[in-house]
């Protein structure tokens, strides 16, 4: 992408009303703008970054046998009537009079659409376990909407639904898909902390929250630092034995909320493991089993012939929310530092030759090479000062930054910088783009 | 895919209500399920093809310059009060009020969000030509929401705004979008054709309509048979001059809806190239110069330091409707017959051996090289009859078929099926894998 064929309003102020890093880097960097409380537009960048994540978690979704749907926006509250949650719900929920004032809702999560969907079809043991997915907008009325993408009204959230014949079934598929988001968050950048959790107004016995640990966090939790050292992500979906070895691996180190912190575990932790720190939470997992699917009527024929409620679970992931999270994570005083698994361009080109014709046909000549090698790169080929173009593209977060000037290109050599540790590296020009294949 | 680890809820039944092939055959073939009048759920054959006609809108926007954004689905309603439609719109708005009693509405379309979002930032000549465009949900509360997801309430729209400096260089920008739009429906198997519309509530001097013919549009038009022949759609974004040739082309031949039908000009026509025909729109564009610039007052300050108003244009393809009409187009007794670039797969293993060890083993062993070599495929590998599997694999309409049975595996050969012909060939089981990747 050419700079300036793009849209990617930066601004070098600090916009009033943000009061966390996340909040304020999106909106300077021109990636995303407030369009009502709560409600937000995605602009180039943003929406790049954001369409990254997703990807990401699409493709562990279904290395996990999760199958992709798309349920809409829109519900009857019919479902939500028939599953006794319509009226417990409250304020948060958008209610909708349609133009015959038949009442929908704009659906804040979907455990009730996808139970119907579910008993629409299936009838018997033969077609579980499934795991269905969808990736969807939702809409939570907050009262107070704030911290820009953290807690906003219109979100992106990717939820998963688990129908299993029975409890010890559901086990394996709980498993599966917390060893995914394991896998979601590592490929994202992040060293997610699993906490067990109370199920909230979603219902049931076991639930885990994920999260990661960053200074602007909600909450406060405590843990046992060597869960963040783990680097044996390595599970077989297809061996149960080896899915529940993961499983307790990864929660056999202490961790908890302070609502339910035991300091008696905490303090059989060596004390230099012992640890807390504030949460930002990413992802959550519910095991609920026959909440829905008995009082809504999802029942399938076991091997005997009887008629049960399927067991169910729901998996949800904040997939706008990350956009947030990951830079509260990744941030410096000069911008973002997008894990290159998410930056809206793996490599940006700086021209600080605008009028020095030799420097426009190097740049020109890098960029392509660069597409051709299937290299997401943003050419920085605006009119505007060599100070502006650093500024800008620190600011954006680019990962790594090739820097032409016309000096450099006099030996034949241009800079690599590196924006996470900020080396920078003289580097023959016939050798950067080889050089770059490497890093990336 | 494997058949049986998906989720495609085949249906023999014509389901009462759906009166239109391609309404029965969403449904028959498991792709999409009504949720609420005109509110669907996408199921993961129906998701396939929708993200499949998402890609290649995307893909043309793209290369026509447009760059992406993403607008929510929820505005405020005090941006059309300032455009002056937010009385004007009707019922077919869906009016919601938050819990601040704040009024929101869910967006039917986006002129007022983006015109906003340009004037926030846009305020010199510099940054033009632009053109965002975003593929998000948008809600028209139809008073009869009827024909699947031809007329629906919830839909996935593409549409485009471009922002420039006067009227000359908004032509360009029309061109650009008229001539990706010929393209994009060309990719989708469609022959689509332009026709001179009403601007209607959008507003604007120049706007067409781009349709299909086929047994059930919802309006009448007269049109040059010689459009439907045109090959040529070679033109080049960065020449105006080729543009305008491109868009002349698509525009010499006679086309009208009947209510502006002129019978002198359609005299004019050799009579074996006179046609009419039922349409449906896929597409619609619009050049409307400062109906929203002006009174939001977007403007840019022009060269001689005039402060000027942005001249205007949107363009809009029905992303969800296109599932519809590419069904109507392509189908026949059996099922739907679609077009390669959209289809949910590209081809299907039948395996007729259930219980044969080498059947078996074969039909997995295609699976995986068709799998290694990107081709999306999906073995029926299910415990059901020859007959259910050929009658399923034809309904959801996999364009080529590979069949597997005991019989021909003893001479080391299978059979390919072309849906489209209905041709069935022997191949060497050898050669199977060379053949399907010459075809696609």
């Amino acid at each position: 992408m050419y700079w300036s064929k793009s849209f990617i309003p930066t601004s070098k102020e600090n916009p009033s009303g943000a009061k966390i890093p996340s909040h304020q880097l999106l909106i300077r960097a021109g990636m995303i703008k407030q369009e009502s409380a709560g409600i937000y537009s995605w602009l180039p960048l943003g929406f790049k970054v954001l369409k990254n994540i997703e990807s990401i978690v699409r493709e562990e979704q279904e290395a996990a046998g999760a199958v992709e749907i798309l349920m809409p926006t829109l519900q009857s509250s019919d479902l939500w009537i028939e599953s006794g949650r319509y009226e417990g719900y409250g304020e948060e929920m958008l209610r909708i009079s349609d133009r015959h004032d038949a009442d929908l809702i704009y659906g804040p999560t979907n455990e009730e659409q996808i139970t119907e969907i579910f008993r629409s079809y299936i009838k018997s043991y033969k077609n579980l376990p499934l795991n269905l997915f969808h990736i969807q907008w939702k809409f939570r009325d907050e009262i107070r909407p704030r911290f820009g993408l953290l807690r906003g009204r219109e979100f992106l959230m990717k939820d998963a639904y688990s129908f299993d014949l029975d409890k010890e079934s559901a086990k394996i598929s709980y498993f599966k898909m917390f060893t995914s988001y394991m896998r979601t968050f590592k490929r994202l950048g992040l060293n997610a902390i699993p906490v067990i959790a109370d199920s909230g107004p979603i219902g049931g016995e076991l639930s885990h929250e994920f999260s990661i640990i960053t200074n602007t966090g909600e909450t406060e939790i405590y843990y046992d630092s060597r869960i963040l050292e783990i680097e044996d992500y390595d599970f077989d979906y297809s061996k149960k034995d080896s899915l529940e070895n993961s499983y307790n691996k990864f929660t056999n180190f202490y961790s908890s909320t302070d609502d339910k912190h035991s300091e008696d575990l905490f303090q059989k932790i060596p004390e230099e493991f012992q640890n807390k720190g504030k949460a930002i939470e990413i992802g959550h997992i519910f095991s609920f089993g026959y909440k829905y699917s008995e009082p809504m009527n999802a029942f399938v024929n076991n091997d005997k012939g009887e008629n049960i409620p399927v067991y169910m679970g729901s998996y949800g992931i904040g997939v706008s929310r990350l956009v947030s999270a990951i830079i509260e994570a990744y941030h410096d005083d000069r911008g973002i530092l997008w894990p290159i698994s998410v930056a809206p361009f793996q490599v940006g080109i700086i021209n600080l030759g605008k009028n020095d014709e030799k420097c426009k046909k190097v740049s020109e000549d890098i960029y392509q090479q660069l597409r051709s090698n299937n290299i997401d790169v943003i050419y920085d080929d605006r009119d505007e000062s060599a100070g502006r173009k650093y500024a800008d593209m620190d600011l954006i977060g680019i990962p790594y930054q090739i820097i032409l000037g016309p000096r450099d290109l006099e030996s034949n050599k241009c800079e690599l910088k590196n924006r996470l540790n900020d080396q920078r590296v003289s580097i023959d020009l016939d050798n950067i783009i080889k050089e770059l294949l490497k890093l990336i």
